[in-house]
């Protein structure tokens, strides 16, 4: 059995910034499908069983259950040395950014991609309302990585990692398309791309629907 | 000067977190008055000098800005050795607690809040939309603290006080009750109410219209 196993599945990218950042410290990890468009997270079991939360990803590890991508980045990176910060000052930057991540940067895209994916495009009010908070948060961000390599400085953190998690999906998942709108965003996602053993959420994860044709 | 100083307005639960913990934990603090409703917070000198995300709260603190009131928290809990959690099983459940505050709790709450008071009820759609992300979240947070007298068990920490930020506001401000829908996280309110130095975010921060008169 692997040392970490991680709940989770293709179409996640909450799920995709553990599952990348296990892959980017080379860790001995698998996934375990969750059936999530099925109704998994959902169950009474899941919720009982997994994460009351009723969210993936869920990492297992020595008999714990993480979930929250946000305490699984930071839980590997101390483990891992890698990708947490240097020093307080560092990892206190680390954190600020994943919180932002979390508060208004990836929330409003997954909640965007998954309110298109499940609901039929749902209510174009509630659609025009999520692009115009995606549009503020990516405004901030895009600003910061215009001259900034990665969004706490010069070197790739967790927070990179998390707040890239929604955008190798494509533009017409998203509802907007980023190297046309945020040229800094999508020159940095190429930055996180060039790490060693980068790999796409699709390859990473299971459920994708094109995996049973490849 | 006081050795924290705090950027905040009385109306932002967000600055309340930060201003609570001060309080609970006898910090030698004081507020800075931030004029959100007229545009502080979008000001160009804000985002410059103060904070690139344009919120509030901002801890200073020995030179440093600090925002996000998740790492403010965790700041302090550090500092002052209190409400952090006493291992690293207990930091990390504290952590995914105030992951899910800023990701589905607080978020929506405070989101709808602005919503209404800033756009004068919003969109009704949207309105709805929000509603039910704040439903589906509390019911998570009822269920728990059904049989838990805190969120990551039997004392308070930096989760309990990031999850209350704007719970204390009245039902006309969040748009529902609490004590009529969310029994146990009622209770759970008047727990943390009777915690030593608790106080009402309207006096623990500047800007209430009730102040001008008080």
């Amino acid at each position: 059995m692997a040392e970490y196993q991680l709940c989770c599945f293709a179409q996640s990218g909450h799920s995709y910034k553990a599952a990348l950042m296990l892959n980017l410290i080379a860790a001995d990890w698998a996934p375990i499908f969750v059936d999530f468009f099925n109704g998994a997270t959902r169950s009474q079991a899941y919720r009982s069983d997994v994460n009351e939360m009723g969210e993936a990803p869920v990492l297992l590890h020595q008999g714990k259950k993480l979930s929250q991508s946000g305490l699984i980045l930071t839980y590997l990176a101390e483990r891992s040395g890698r990708f947490g910060g240097d020093n307080d000052d560092e990892r206190d930057e680390v954190l600020r950014w994943i919180l932002f991540d979390n508060h208004r940067f990836t929330s409003y895209v997954a909640t965007s991609v998954f309110q298109r994916a499940i609901r039929n495009a749902g209510d174009p009010a509630v659609h025009a309302f999520l692009q115009g908070r995606i549009k503020s948060a990516f405004g901030i961000v895009e600003k910061r990585l215009a001259s900034l390599p990665f969004i706490t400085g010069g070197k790739p953190s967790i927070a990179d990692i998390s707040m890239c998690g929604y955008l190798y999906y494509p533009p017409e998942h998203l509802g907007f398309d980023i190297v046309a709108d945020y040229p800094a965003i999508a020159a940095w996602l190429e930055r996180i791309k060039a790490l060693p053993n980068w790999e796409h959420p699709h390859k990473l994860m299971p459920g994708h629907p094109s995996a049973a044709a490849a």
